[in-house]
């Protein structure tokens, strides 16, 4: 007995139900009519997008996405879909896969385990499912389960028990580094567990601050991966069933950590410049590494016709960073403006000298926009010259309709050393949850693939250059001590004590954990970034900015 | 059978368990030795505040929040104490109240409802308890209930089957428009039909976006309310029971609505700069209304002195505006400042004309900052004269360590009728959750107090002032049109199509909600401000910035 499910790796527009309708009858269209498929799996709330957010509180919104499933069977024949869509049953609402085939829907499962820890939130929306579901088709008994529900224990084992041969999973599972190794690990250890072969498709693409990566796969009973889908891209692939055993198909390789991020980077800016219709992107190229990389995940996702470059020296600008930055934007090929921003620092310093004359220095201690460098007591000096950089690219921005997107790294996010409206000004941080390490890493990556990132602009000590022959190093502990203790207090959430006792200096943490307890404030006004970490700043941890909690 | 239980409606500082940790002994000793209390009730998760939202994920805070509890029994003799904290178990964490008699806890009630709604995220952190707690104390069984358990049925009646003569309700219930009455009538409603008197004490003060506002009360088992103390203050009072009855004691009057929102913004400004060190405030005062009402909201929270305004005139600023921004300095006695903008404007209309030479127009329709007249095609030089203004504020707010007051109201940030990095610069937007129509009933009532706000102010037509002759109205629909169709849309979730039913233009109603719907990105990046309504933005409504759904 022979059974083809296909797999749709699909990345939909959250909100959009009558393009998101269109492309799962397209993707079914392809799989039956191509790809000889009786059945197509698709992601979890595939109706929707995944995470619809508080669209799931409209009653217009939930209406809408039942009618579609509706309408969905019947317009197509011929092969069974099965899609995930908010199931709305009187007061109550599931997250729930229906099975529709010959105009019927013949089977729908909701979803038993509801994640509302991390970026989840899906308490606040559903009604949980309570029991296993099992249907038949063409001789074979399929069971349902939606993501969260194969991570837990138990929920395998039931639909197992309930009688299904084969078990389907619909997914929207998002990336972090390391991310795709522990789903498989976890979950084919259950399959194992409870014998019994597993289609697993995951949703693919970005959506504001997450990556969906895709690399939906399909497990046989003894927990072996006899298939796995592209990593960051929409794939449509058949699997073929003999007597309920998963013949052995193509598994793409996995990617590197590194190639893992640079992709997701690459992917989120794609996706949240063409799911928001702009027509490009412009940023601030400053000659340092940063920017650099910023530059090339830009062009690498958008071409370079679409990607802008914006050169803004001031007096603390050296020549090299000039140098650098016009080296980068021609090997990218990418058009670049050079506008000197003393005029507007000379027009803003004397409009404030009367205001400034009274005050002898500024206070540093109760200041809560510390800027890039609260240390040495020229803070509004230093973010009037970063203000200016962003009044500038804001400009162009809101002329040309291209987005703005800022460079910040989430070692500097975690710590504060930025310039709300100044570099924090932008519609998107790609690169906001990449830790400064992790940005050198990067770099030399997309180095190996062509030079891009002039080789200096990797060695010469990371400066903001909003003072004379500053460096980041005057004010925060060097990268390779900074990022393992941000790791620790913001990732995963280890105390300051724990971190010395792991070898750190008490300087070094002290320094770190209050600096980044102290910026909340800051962060709460960031543009919204990638997440490739285990814990994001974002929706994944959400601090008070009124707080008495020190860490230290 | 006499019994004297005090209420103590306290405000914390989330976070700060030793700070929390006095506080509470000191209201105890007072409720203890000047009120002969022999029992005192504080609030919902006293010793922590709320909400402290992740904070409750790290373990040295869980740890130390447990053993402040312990300490706390052996701190404080001859009088009961009831606190809630995060309750420890294991790998379970619960939200739960603790009775402390005599260096011992004599009873724990775990919370039953966890409300994950709205701006609750309780089921992110906790997990529910399952009976109710009904402990002996001189002579009475007194129940113990946390917040959402007494808006649901059945907990009351649990509490009252378990054998309870007296109830207690420890609360963190925030404040909104009406919320109140709302919750009297609701909870006297359920002890009506259990027939059981209740306690009900709630929290005050300001936390970021929320209020609480106190408000907390006692009601006799026919559901009348025999207590109520005062609204958005501290107070400690003490109940006497006779034979379980209590006795009838001082009712504070409840508020209008109007001076209810007022005194709710003047906590939530005082409370954001106290908990947070600020030294003073400033704010950009241009001669409109919402500036205005601003300045007096400040002024009453912190003094006159703690208070700066800087006026920030351009050549579209009309003379009157001038003037009445300095009559309204002068009538509030606070320190101001003239900064004419027109040198940073004309430097960065320097520094950019050469690359705005070749562009014929701004790109209305793509552009996503809309800034304040998105539909006058002169969006880029507008914004400019916005952000010059933030800039100046910031460089003064960064110089002198005070907190940068925003001054938009909710109408401004539902439709995106502002400037980012512009007139959103500032660390606390105190009226971002005030509609427009509500701004100038507040503002007349402040002026029925004593007169700060000249008349004019309140009848001009509203203008933004960033181009010739430019009034709101060639933007948007008049404010009594739009407020109660953003009501609707924002607020009340309602489609597009029931607005329209509900005798809205349909030209209006789309205006509305496009904007509504196009500025999310915008919102996402504004500062806090405080909550008044039944759904502000930020924590209370979730929404993708990434979305295809268009509610017209």
């Amino acid at each position: 007995m022979i059974l083809k499910i296909a797999i749709a790796q699909t990345n939909f527009l959250v909100g959009n139900i009558s393009a998101n309708l269109d492309h799962i009858i397209k993707a079914a269209c392809h799989a039956r009519d191509e790809l000889g498929a009786e059945m197509i799996v698709f992601p979890e709330l595939t109706i929707t997008g995944y995470p619809a957010e508080d669209l799931l509180l409209r009653a217009d919104f939930i209406a809408n996405a039942n009618n579609a499933i509706y309408q969905l069977a019947d317009r197509i024949v011929d092969i069974a879909l099965v899609v995930g869509f908010p199931e709305q049953d009187g007061e109550k609402l599931y997250n729930s896969a229906a099975v529709l085939h010959r105009g019927a829907m013949i089977a729908c499962y909701r979803k038993q385990a509801l994640p509302n820890y991390g970026v989840f939130d899906e308490q606040r929306y559903f009604d949980a499912g309570h029991q296993p579901c099992v249907f038949e088709f063409n001789g074979s008994f399929i069971g349902l389960t939606i993501c969260e529900d194969v991570w837990q224990g138990g929920i395998i084992d039931a639909s197992k028990q309930a009688g299904a041969d084969i078990l389907l999973t619909l997914n929207a599972s998002p990336f972090n580094l390391g991310k795709i190794h522990q789903r498989e690990a976890v979950i084919c250890r259950q399959v194992k567990a409870a014998q019994i072969p597993l289609v697993y498709v995951n949703q693919v693409g970005g959506q504001d601050e997450l990556i969906f990566d895709g690399a939906s796969f399909v497990s046989d009973a003894q927990g072996d991966i006899v298939f796995r889908a592209a990593e960051f891209r929409e794939q449509i692939s058949v699997i073929e069933f003999v007597d309920h055993h998963p013949v052995k198909n193509t598994c793409a390789p996995l990617y590197t950590d590194i190639i893992s991020a640079y992709q997701a980077l690459v992917l989120g800016i794609k996706d949240y410049v063409r799911k928001n219709g702009f027509n490009g992107v412009i940023l601030g190229l400053s000659g340092g590494i940063d920017s650099a990389l910023v530059l090339a995940l830009a062009v690498d996702a958008l071409g370079a016709d679409k990607v802008e470059a914006v050169l803004m020296p001031s007096r603390y600008t050296q020549t090299m960073s000039i140098d650098d930055a016009l080296l980068e934007a021609e090997a990218l090929g990418v058009k670049h403006h050079i506008i000197p921003i003393e005029p507007a620092v000379n027009a803003f310093t004397g409009m404030l000298a009367e205001v400034f004359a009274g005050s002898s220095r500024d206070t540093t201690d109760d200041c809560r926009d510390a800027g890039a460098s609260a240390m040495q007591g020229a803070i509004a000096a230093e973010n009037i010259q970063a203000r200016c950089r962003g009044v500038v690219l804001m400009a162009i921005s809101n002329k040309q309709g291209k987005l703005l997107l800022t460079t910040g790294n989430k070692s500097e996010m975690s710590v504060g050393y930025a310039t709300l409206y100044g570099d924090m000004a932008g519609g998107f941080a790609p690169i906001k949850d990449v830790p400064k390490l992790l940005v050198y890493q990067l770099s030399r990556y997309r180095n190996s693939l062509s030079p891009v990132i002039p080789e200096r602009v990797l060695t010469r000590p990371p400066s903001a250059e909003l003072a004379p022959d500053q460096l980041d190093e005057d004010s925060l502990p060097p990268y390779d001590i900074l990022d393992p203790i941000l790791e620790r207090y913001v990732e995963l959430d280890q105390s300051a004590e724990q971190i010395i006792a792991a070898g750190f200096r008490s300087e070094d943490v002290a320094r770190a954990v209050s600096l980044v307890d102290r910026n909340e404030y800051k962060r709460r006004q960031s543009p919204p970034g990638i997440r490739i970490t285990g814990r994001a700043f974002g929706r994944d941890r959400r601090y008070p900015i009124t707080s008495g909690y020190k860490g230290i």
